[in-house]
């Protein structure tokens, strides 16, 4: 069967385990899994849909000892322009089928007339927080229990230091303890006040989570208050979520976690590196190889790459490693992804205790002096 | 260290590669990770957050090489009473870590409280199709790339031959060649219209997708025209959107798909049985042991066993196996499955072509027959 995909295709690669002699009949039910469900026989029997659903299998090669590289062409039209049946088409039934991993994907530029990718991205955080000629340095505000008066104790170290980005840890929601509103005030006025003594204002970046409608008015309280940033855990809350909020008009840029992102059966690089990104994430924190998480170098470096790789339609979005980065190792990170990221260093910071203001104000004079002499690529 | 959980505390049980002689230390880990995210030292600098935050290791025993269930006790009040961050303690971030899989879940009374469980359930679902004493007996319509007309047709066959629940297949969304609002009307058309010569209204079940406007938009849209009961694929559309979708007053009762649930390093009985339950699934889809899919009969069982189990709180959920049953294969699931259950059959169906009406049929039969001679528990 020829496999002829125009330009409006989705070009789906899934790594299948499949020995040669089965593979082609693994990747023609592949095929059929992700849009009509049905045996071919039974799903073509209507023409229209034989021609313009159905799509083809567009390329398959070895990969390995019993695994193979499957290239499915679905056409566009599958997904109905719309966040939640793409993922569908992508990985719906076939991510309950351990054979089969997510490996990568294409999308035709079409997909985004209703794809919003980075309201801000890489170069709007920066216009965001002045920051120019180096990676801008995030930390996070914890542990989960603090009430909004400690954190905003936190709050007001970091920005005295120097810290660009302060973000809410993700598991803070709104807990009665901390109530989200009672927290966003207490950590802007925070920044405020540390900005009239440093004459730079540190972006707070509150964390939204909960039920679509716990979160939209989340974000409209935190807009209200003159938050300029927001955080969310698109895998917690719903991929669509995202999308929604990104697609808004007058909405905020939107930093994503990949809290129960492991979905581990697709490539981090599909999902967190492009995914995320077309889906609207202006920057997206990943754990960096080394530290309490497993990815590996490799992989770091593909979900960076994706997050910055050029596009004709969606903007380039800042990656954030984070996941224990040790203060020691900021120069080897300095290296390994250059000037165009987001360091987010958190526990390595807190466990100066008392300490906390000096350690954050050296690893921001670290940083600095380091763009400076050597000015990364 | 002592670990004396209350009656408020979460019991998640984690399966861990880690030697005899590093499971304490990782377990110690896996707890401050799925909260706050600190060291214990910078933990535990608040009293408060140490005892009222920081839960503790309940349970470590052996479950193979180099491998073990880690029992941990997390609070209640980490979860904020709220379905995300419910989520996010359970497997937020050490989803991504390799070494860990969820293996199961038990939840204080109080999470019930917030938590809404089925709103109908198994009771409710069997009251609206009016079966009592067999399985309900479910299809899908399909492929897409029908018309609204070509789905109506297939919905009035399937009513006429007896099927009980009759739902969109989980890929139709709001196609521009089958939108929404006309498929369902034309599909309650059909029901009714077939109701007139059987005697008895088939549930036409429309699937519902999309970002969370959209989908509320469906509901509001599906309620008004008379659909009594709804899928969704709350992996899709994300898990909190089901809760929110449950929790309300004057709501359907949904069916749940399990697509993009490929988080297979979480147990499938935690997440379909458990979680889609109390998060509000009245019906859960699951792909049955030795059809397209390959869940074990253990799993097969321990998902349904969920689904149906005595709750002090939670009404019990219908199972619904899918994915590839034969037509042939129904007397062995009425075996495996007993009364309480949906048997969800497509493909099997479809391959008769133009004989659909009489196989749908036959099905029906052959299920009533069997439930008659010979009452399954």
């Amino acid at each position: 069967m020829r496999c002829e995909p125009g330009d409006s295709s989705l070009h789906v690669t899934y790594l299948v385990r499949a020995a040669a002699g089965d593979v082609a009949a693994r990747a023609e039910s592949l095929l059929l899994e992700q849009t009509v469900e049905l045996p071919r026989s039974a799903a073509t029997r209507d023409p229209w849909v034989a021609d313009h659903i159905v799509g083809c299998v567009e390329d398959v090669r070895p990969a390995g000892t019993d695994l193979h590289r499957v290239t499915l062409a679905q056409p566009l039209a599958t997904t109905a322009g719309d966040p939640a049946q793409l993922l569908n088409v992508l990985f719906g039934n076939c991510s309950l089928q351990p054979d089969v991993l997510l490996a990568d994907v294409e999308l035709p530029d079409a997909a985004f007339d209703w794809l919003p990718g980075p309201r801000a991205g890489l170069a709007g955080l920066r216009e965001l927080t002045g920051v120019t000629g180096r990676p801008l340095l995030a930390t996070a505000l914890k542990p989960m229990g603090l009430q909004p008066a400690q954190l905003a104790a936190l709050c007001d170290t970091f920005a005295r230091a120097g810290i660009d980005l302060i973000k809410d840890d993700h598991g803070l929601a709104n807990h009665p303890f901390c109530p989200f509103e009672g927290r966003v005030e207490a950590c802007l006025a925070a920044v405020e006040s540390a900005a009239r003594e440093t004459g730079r204002i540190a972006l707070y970046v509150p964390n939204l989570t909960g039920t679509p409608d716990r979160v939209r008015r989340q974000l409209e309280f935190a807009r209200q208050a003159g938050v300029r940033a927001v955080m969310l855990s698109p895998m917690l809350v719903g991929l669509p979520l995202l999308h929604e909020l990104a697609s808004e008009s007058g909405g905020l840029p939107i930093v994503a976690h990949p809290a129960f992102g492991g979905v581990l059966r697709a490539a981090e690089p599909a999902l967190l590196g492009k995914i995320f990104r077309w889906y609207g994430a202006d920057a997206v924190i990943f754990p960096h190889a080394g530290g309490r998480f497993s990815f590996s170098e490799a992989t770091c470096r593909a979900i960076a790459g994706a997050l910055r790789a050029p596009h004709p339609r969606a903007r380039p979005a800042f990656p954030a490693p984070a996941g224990g980065i040790r203060v020691e190792r900021v120069g080897e990170l300095l290296d390994f992804y250059g000037n165009d990221c987001i360091l987010l260093i958190g526990g390595s910071l807190y466990q100066a205790g008392d300490a906390l203001f000096d350690r954050a104000r050296d690893l921001v004079g670290q940083v600095t002096r380091a763009a400076a002499a050597e000015p990364v690529p």
